[in-house]
């Protein structure tokens, strides 16, 4: 990231997660209700287990922001672990507090577990889950919602549907596919795609290997926890170039694409159409039914510990990427357009 | 890219292909034969044109490197377009040169001509063509080559293969799906398969979203021109919970999954299982059968401009990805090892 | 900052100041006592204002931490400002709080507040003055103490001292100078030295403009507020080379320095001779006794809004120099030796 | 570097210095003859020794520029070593050629050579003295010379001067003061000013310290060889806030500062006034008359080496400096302001 720069920061059963964000022009606008609400709509969906009605996420904001708009310095951004005070000892900073209560051995896996405990060298995992834990995308949630208050500006809009849920691919079926998992203790991944509309031409560039806005958004949704696949647009496997390819024409004077298989980049940039990714989440690693596995400490063979989880949590992780896209998009049109104000960015942005 | 950094340059008729690599320890041995072969492995595949058969390409380098090992300086390294003489005067620096041969104006579906031409308001397409063109990935795999060879010295091996051409899944099969296809004057494209071996635990993180290994990999090979779908491991889409995670058990002392759906990443880190990358190429955008598009200047509808060009080049592709990775490894790598020289890193990596 | 990485943020009456650091190894100890005394160290001085006396520093970790222990997450830390509670209208988030209580116009001589108007085109010019007061760098003295626990279990050490006044360069006549210049309702600037003891040869390169930590460690001191003048080792005006460089000799079969004008770096690199920098502090541009100004508002000439201030603050300054040396020594540690745990870096930096 | 980035290579007697500059706007019109002639202005000044005669750099252009003007891609300059021919098996990339000739073992004080060998673990202190030799600054003088191109386009204009040689203040004792020197066998430094006119307010930001443009001017000014101090604007040292703060007042409707002490820099922004950047070079520290120092085999003391060099590169350091600065405003400038081609930045810019 060049100008839209954060960190995030916070375990899963912490005090709370922070992100700061440093590089948005001064002037913008922040609804701290829409950002509330990408936060609920990350909550939701059918498949979700205990903890998403314990936690009803909301943000503070502590530093960036006066009257409601941004000053151009530093946003910092605060989501509470409502859970937090059951967990005070447990997840304390201070030494004298050691514990072994909540500890465990157990690699679940498909989890970070055994990387992460050879990596950092843990045997108590928690220390891994807390922080490889998906409860980290709230607070990313929180900072994609922020950039998306820019793209709005803008005119940018965005939208985003599960396609696929296991092996049903239709959507009336995927409620029954999730209690069918439930049901066998199991769990279940899917597919979905975002879009977002009324894109600007000329994000990204072919001229440098890492300025392909394409491999930026790869970056970005690969790396939400359990996603496996991205697409830019149509995947082209079977097609010939002659079908594949979006042929150009005039349309009040303005050129179009007849349709959009580049899914809006080509070139490594956005070539006006609609910007379309789609993603592969895993099955959720932990299972009702567990897994066979090893102790960290026994080094014998055993099952994989089980807390709370969800069955499937794929329509949570459409918002985590629509957020991470917006991130990206944020970055690249503060590269392109500059501005140290959003009257500055929007007047170099529509001229 | 954090330790490993390099950029690279370069038009496809310019003089050479430049790039200068940065960050690298003293002592590597640098094999120019190496890279050579990856170059020329970079050139073959069954369904390239003309000028595959042209070029040749060698690399030189010109800075970094003494009596055949790294000094720990910048490696420039040089690689020649061999029709240049053909070509001098049509891309000459000179402004006094200037000449509209060779010039063109209808944008290529599914290339960077139209946003680009945007984006830098080119009305000879050939400024854009120039640099947006794969030409360019005939430098990506030298400097990837160099990659290679630091992964060599700690016995991380790479292959790959290509698993389906158009809809043709069975490796008889291909040739025979490029022959239909030039037959048609169309083009193909399709997918393959890249594996690296004895990789270390604990390369990535899960702390923060851009130290995923997963997502790097997935932006390296995203950005490479015609990659529309990346995928790590098992493309999980159907697959439940209890089938798709790779369990764990303990054989000689030492801990093993039983499967490699997650392709060798969990929790965006290495797992010391082989590392799987897939992606699909699109088919080359460059048809001999011409797409409809709109010409620049006219602003009327027409035929897109053909250029020497190849049917088929997934295997290439292949080659471009293998290398790319090696970037990633190699930054991962010497960020997680440290050391100045190649001992020291050698040192740091067996302890 | 390349594994050292972390982002600031927080207004000067906000609710409070926030870091988050990312990638630090794990198993560090946090000492929070020591964090506190190095922001106790920060607010001493003799020259320093009312402010002081109201707010006694103290940090507070919400993340990254536990038992005492770096778990290899990002550290978040904060630092309450604690007259936030008479602020709290005038600092709101909301916009429906809007007010212009505690507004301002006059642009203060020697601040951020006339190019920071233009810039981020506020009005208010208490808009530019919440981020741009010195008051950030209590937050950037806790994320140096940070990172100065790492270099102390490296055996790294760091003192510092003011070497003069105004004009005065006899420690005696410091407090004397002091106190002539709050008579006069003036402000007085100063310099001083930083000294980091135990040094490893070779942190930093020549090899690369941007990897010399002469440059690094002079962006950190220069940008701290009010800081003019940086200078690595002996000011060498007036020297001849015969005079200046320092020879080497062996003694105890170990190469030794017999002088050390060079401040412990030579050719951008520690060369293992104590790290000597000084800076110059120019004079608190908050003065009693007014500055001729501009209203921004009305576009006439007046005098310079005065809120609480210091006289001289260059003891405090000190502290924040040593700090954010610390930063670049920790980020050129971890890059040269590595390790995601402080036992491997410890490992590879004592071989 | 964010938007202008670039990588500079070339040992001080390989083959070439390369430098490959990504981020510049398509339509900037590169003069080839204005960076040669601040490539001649680098060799120039009074007290350079033999090499300097022997070769007159110039810049060739092998990609990024076509037709006089910028494409968007990246740029690769290339400046020859003359010398090369006579070099060519001493610096040989090729294993067979190993050979000691040319080889040297002695340590020089003030050099990279020491804590070089130690970092890079190298006995032949060529590998070292080749890539940390000034040599270097030509390609980065070239680099620059491609930034002013960008700044002159938005009438930002340069200027330096030498202030001191040796003990020497007034200009016209400074050639006698090199003659005395070089009759001694001796060097001598200095101190000169960089002065740009016609900045823009708000370049930088208070906003977060690595965007102060002071810290980023003051890395990109002391890690140039042999610079150990750096000032920005006057040393305020002695002065009390009264005397040293730049007051405003009202001209022509416009606001101005009546005296410009900041150097132009206040808050970490440009403010509109002369950006005035001064720095102190150490004495050139290959002496005729040697220094003593250390054998790195026999590990006994000795004489330093003594390849052809200056008394006195004081002149040429200011053009380096010039140069450096371009790139830091360059960077600033489209970052603040946007634009993939000249026009859209230059129309973003006068607004």
């Amino acid at each position: 990231m060049n100008k839209f720069r954060f960190l995030t920061a916070g375990e899963s059963h912490g005090k709370c997660l922070t992100a700061i964000i440093e590089g948005l022009p001064a002037g913008l606008p922040i609804d701290i209700e829409f950002i509330n609400q990408e936060l609920q709509r990350r909550q939701q969906g059918y498949g979700r287990g205990q903890r998403m009605k314990i936690e009803n996420d909301t943000v503070e904001i502590t530093s960036g922001v006066r009257f409601g708009k941004t000053l151009g310095s530093p946003i910092t951004l605060v989501v509470k672990n409502q859970d937090f005070e059951n967990w005070q000892k447990i997840m304390s900073v201070a030494p004298e507090d050691i514990t072994d209560e909540k500890a465990f051995s157990t690699f679940r896996p498909g989890h970070a577990d055994y990387a992460g405990s050879v990596k950092y060298n843990q045997k108590d995992l928690r220390n891994i889950l807390e922080r490889s834990s998906a409860r980290k995308t709230a607070i990313e949630v929180a900072v994609g919602a922020v950039a998306k208050l820019l793209l709005k500006e803008l005119g940018i809009t965005c939208s985003s549907k599960v396609t696929q849920i296991g092996s049903a691919c239709c959507e009336e079926n995927f409620h029954g596919e999730i209690d069918i998992m439930k049901d066998q203790g199991d769990t279940v991944g899917g597919k979905f795609v975002v879009e977002y509309k009324n894109m600007p031409i000329g994000l990204g560039s072919y001229v440098h290997w890492d300025r392909g806005i394409d491999g930026r958004i790869a970056q970005a949704v690969m790396s939400i926890p359990a996603i496996k696949v991205v697409e830019i647009g149509t995947n082209p496997l079977g097609y010939k170039g002659s079908e594949y390819h979006d042929e150009l024409f005039i349309k009040d004077d303005k050129i179009h694409h007849k349709t959009n298989h580049a899914g809006g980049i080509e070139g490594g940039m956005t070539n006006g159409e609609d910007l379309l990714v789609s993603a592969v989440m895993k099955p959720i690693p932990t299972l009702r039914k567990p897994l066979k596995t090893v102790d960290i400490n026994t080094k014998e063979e055993t099952e994989a510990h089980f807390e709370r989880s969800d069955v499937c949590a794929v329509e949570a992780c459409t918002v985590v990427a629509e957020t991470r896209i917006a991130w990206i998009l944020a970055d690249e049109i503060l590269l392109k357009f500059g501005g140290d104000t959003l009257d500055e960015l929007k007047n170099n942005y529509y001229r």
